[in-house]
């Protein structure tokens, strides 16, 4: 029996002997790559954080204390300790374990996480809580120093400070994000981790120091100015000492030892507190420690050589917007490339390559990464700004207020739109049309493959106002590829021009309609086809040719239906009075979990067979 | 001819001899005072930025050089000295100048602000913008402490060390927002303002220094250890300096050849540089340096006594809420109230007076906020987080993503829904419903009247789960009084039934819709009248009731189109094939500029008059 295997039940870790515990390290980080190699999965960061958590569940009891793990892709080890173990084989599969925390899932996960640098807002949250209940729980947010880059953690240390209360925020310092960490934090970090380690023996240095004698009264007057002024000779971390948090730190992130000490130190202050703990992302499997980008978020592979088992053929969206862009760069100097620690995932980093002076990667920043491509824009650039959809929510109000109230040449080039499949409910990108369509002056676009991606990317350059360019995660679709009516404002594209329905599908969804078109074909009847293109503006004339030539319009898209581009034609016809009947197929009013595209689509009812039984239902 | 009479056009300021600008400075007060008494407007921030403004035109020429307001309601001052000082008398007027800055207006304005925080983004993209260009331009960004409260300032701030081009960051330091500072950062800048001033000499003090004996070996190595620990012991500003940003300061905010002379050298030193400066907010007028926040943002007053001259009859909103929000307080010891440097405009501070424990204002901060309300929410608390409704944008991504997607009883209270009139665009809440209603979980509440308003909030709390209820800015309506049909999980309320045409209102167009209907009803038409009540759920079996019954229902709210109400209604019509004719008044896919509510309203045709004009074509 492993000494793994001894542990079932939230808190058994406590049963383990302190000698016993470096195996269990060992088991845990073997149990992790053996099982990811299989599931998929975030590697690189849960390697990494082994002994930390074992040191924080060794210091906390669960589910009484409450314990917040940022983004959350680190919390399996958390899982494993919590009675999760057996169910790991179901990791992040429809009907299986998330990839992330979720209360729903265990009590021992304390807050649903998903998106950078929340952590320290929700256990603050809970610290105070916890003080007006008049309980005495441990609260603790584990975050790592990529996060660090995203202004939710300033709003909260500052916040912290105003309140006192004791809540713990361990940084977990691996010296990456998704990709390698930029900007002056993240420099700042890397002073400290040269530093000498520094730790609450300080008051005790602090007072021995007031007591030598110094020479040189410029000096001796400035040292005793006061004890802050003489605390910052030794004190690394006076960054977060000056917001108002005690530092401690840096300590070692593999030696469980010290951490728990040190963990249990903290709980006892009863104060803000951060412990900065260096870890090794990938620790433990050479691959991972080497690669630690390509092991940070991985689909199956193989244990001895490292290699992913399933490599996808054909271009990724993101790597068609890649090549196109750098195209583009190259034949206009305006173009500058912008991201928020995506910069691999976007493939800006191709574009970084050839052109490092106009590219920017602004660290986990969104909301700084849209104002800043505003400035870029008001001053005669053409920023394109390269995110994920579901972290462009972070910077709705950026978008609409920096971006198109002033009507500036910005394009988003919105990655990762519609479903994501085993990242689950927090990356799902479903909520980009609903929250960008009603932004006056913007205009998005959808296109349906991988040709009209680029020739997209080309009008958008061309045009001078706000755009948006939405497309899939994963594999570009390549069908399709002799229908290429040229771009034009607001105009979407007839595929195939036949009677009584009508089907308008917008960008990924244009290739699940090709399905059900050729299904209605088979069975005799030749239906209509459009390709969006444009989500808006309307192609109005479109709308109302079909309209009147046929008995229903059916739109298709993986997107929530209100808000969505189903709901704009509908809002449209309604204004003309007309009698053609719509039926809006989209995602209903509800998150979305883990599971394959395939799986969920069906869930959802918005694959082509669901979408054509729908559609007979209401024709009959 | 006085001195002020001589700057006609921009950098005319040049021109003035600089012992007369103290002179000038005094006229910009009294011009000030005079015609903001007059307009209203925001008066306490720009008689603290008089001399800031003169120094900054000194050291820049426009519109050449790019100079941009955080915020941008201090820019009074920079408006009069870039030729548009005799439309002053317009400010927020319709048609008239914008309290704001606006690229429309002049050229001399760079860049359009309004919310918090997005000047250094801006500013930094305009500066690579210049680096791309490879012009010689200024560019400078004007940052009040308040606004150091909020995230973006941070993520710029580890931008800018990352990319190091030149980019003058001035700190207005006046030790306020809207309402007094709080947090971290504040604490730290008051101990700035109390140290010694720190400028650019600093190199040379460190020189010195280095050759000066010093006894005690600890020390001396310390000391040693590099140049960086000792500048700790000297200069303020570390936590700039550590995020590497070249910090100046703090100086007189009142001194005009130091300032001048600061920025001068500032901008030749060709890298990111913050000056703090002190200032006093009112400056010069003893009633707004008194009363700082009350000269905040004030409407027409008496120059000699500082009395606002036609104050409002009656509650407003906000007041009604802050009323009933301590009763609920008082019986339930569970709630708490969240604010986001919005305290005495949202009514929180009253809360606070009597539950100083349970309530927490975060600074500029809502992305914080909204997560800080999801972990007390998660450990049982029910918080209340009060915010105007233009603001909440900023947190959109937190209600979807921490809020609503656990389903977490936290409850938006969201005040200045709706056309705000003189502040524009930046400021008009005209998106709540777009932005939260494709949002699942999340109910919506719109009470029509001020009775309504504390019948919602208790309902609210009674209720488990994320709900927003969303009022006006200004005087609460105190008609229908009669009309309290008990709050039922969305149900809307039939305030009288009629026949052919039904109004439905939205929350404050309630109070314009009966001016509709008693214009219908003096016609002889008795029409049917509902308060929707809740947006979100949409109470369908009342829509279905009003499909059956009517031929037109007409949908009437105060937000924007796409996303609103009435596409829900259309949305829903559409999916049960009814024939029933829907006419939805909102906004158009825009943004409104400035002007009084009824002048707006009739711009945008959703007046009673207008409505009652697009009721009568469509029944023609």
């Amino acid at each position: 029996m492993s000494i793994l295997d001894r542990i079932q039940e939230p808190n058994d870790i406590k049963k383990i002997d302190e000698k016993d515990l470096p195996e269990l390290a060992q088991d845990i980080r073997e149990f992790l790559i053996a099982n990811v190699s299989e599931t998929g999965g975030h590697l690189a960061s849960n390697l990494g954080c082994v002994e930390l958590t074992i040191a924080l569940h060794r210091a906390m009891d669960f589910p009484a204390d409450k314990l917040v793990w940022d983004v959350g892709h680190q919390s399996y080890v958390h899982k494993i300790l919590t009675g999760r173990k057996d169910q790991m084989t179901t990791l992040r599969k429809f009907g299986g374990l998330s990839g992330f925390p979720k209360t729903s899932e265990s009590d021992c996960d304390a807050f649903n996480t998903g998106h950078s640098s929340t952590a320290m807002s929700a256990a603050l949250g809970m610290a105070c809580a916890r003080g007006i209940k008049g309980t005495q729980e441990k609260i603790a947010a584990v975050v790592g120093d990529g996060s660090f880059t995203g202004g939710m953690v300033y709003e909260a240390l500052n916040n912290m400070a105003e309140v006192k209360t004791g809540c713990l925020v361990v940084l977990n310092d691996n010296e990456m994000s998704i990709d390698h960490n930029v900007g002056g934090m993240s420099s700042y970090l890397s002073k400290l981790r040269v530093g000498q380690p520094y730790n609450d023996l300080k008051n005790g240095i602090e007072k021995a120091l007031m007591h030598i004698p110094v020479a040189g009264e410029k000096l001796a007057k400035g040292l005793k100015r006061s004890k802050d002024s003489l605390k910052q000779i030794f004190v690394p971390g006076m960054f977060f000492e000056e917001m108002g948090v005690t530092y401690i730190g840096p300590i070692d992130g593999h030696n469980i030892r010290m951490m728990e000490e040190t963990f249990r130190r903290a709980f006892k202050l009863n104060k803000p507190i951060l412990v900065h703990v260096k870890t090794i992302k990938g620790k433990g499997y050479k691959y991972a420690e080497k690669h630690p980008c390509y092991f940070h978020g991985i689909s199956s592979f193989d244990v001895a050589t490292g290699k992913v088992k399933n490599v996808e053929k054909g271009l990724s969206y993101t790597a068609v917007f890649a090549r196109k862009l750098i195209e583009l760069g190259t034949e206009n100097n305006r173009i500058v490339a912008i991201t928020a620690a995506m910069s691999k995932g976007t493939g800006v980093n191709k574009f970084a390559e050839e052109f490092p002076d106009r590219t920017f990667d602004v660290g986990i920043a969104e909301e700084h990464a849209v104002t800043f491509a505003a400035g870029l824009a008001a001053e005669g650039m053409i920023p394109v700004v390269a995110v994920y959809s579901s972290f462009l929510q972070r910077a709705y109000d950026q978008i609409l207020h920096d971006v198109c109230m002033q009507n500036l040449h910005v394009i988003f080039a919105i990655d990762r739109s519609g479903l994501v499949g085993a990242d689950g409910e927090t990356h799902q990108g479903i909520f980009d049309t609903a929250f960008l369509s009603h932004i006056p002056n913007l205009v998005i676009m959808a296109p349906k493959n991988r040709y009209e991606l680029t020739r997209a990317m080309e009008w958008a350059v061309a045009y001078d106002g706000p755009i948006a360019i939405k497309y899939a995660r994963g594999q570009a679709y390549y069908g399709l590829k002799d229908y290429n009516e040229p771009v034009e404002y607001g105009k979407s594209e007839i595929l195939r021009e036949g009677s009584e329905i009508a089907l308008v599908a917008v960008g990924n969804m244009v290739e699940e309609t090709e399905k059900l078109y050729n299904r209605f074909l088979q069975e005799g009847r030749q239906v209509t086809f459009v390709n969006a293109r444009f989500i808006k503006p309307l192609d109005k004339e479109m709308i109302d040719h079909l309209a009147e030539t046929h008995k229903l319009i059916v739109t298709i898209e993986e997107g929530i239906l209100h808000g969505g581009y189903g709901a704009l034609v509908e809002e449209y016809l309604e204004s003309k009075a007309s009698d053609v009947k719509v039926l809006p197929i989209a995602i209903e009013d509800t998150f979305v979990r883990h599971g394959s595209v395939e799986e969920l689509r069906k869930m959802l009812k918005i694959d082509a067979e669901s979408i054509y039984r729908r559609i007979r239902d209401i024709m009959e």
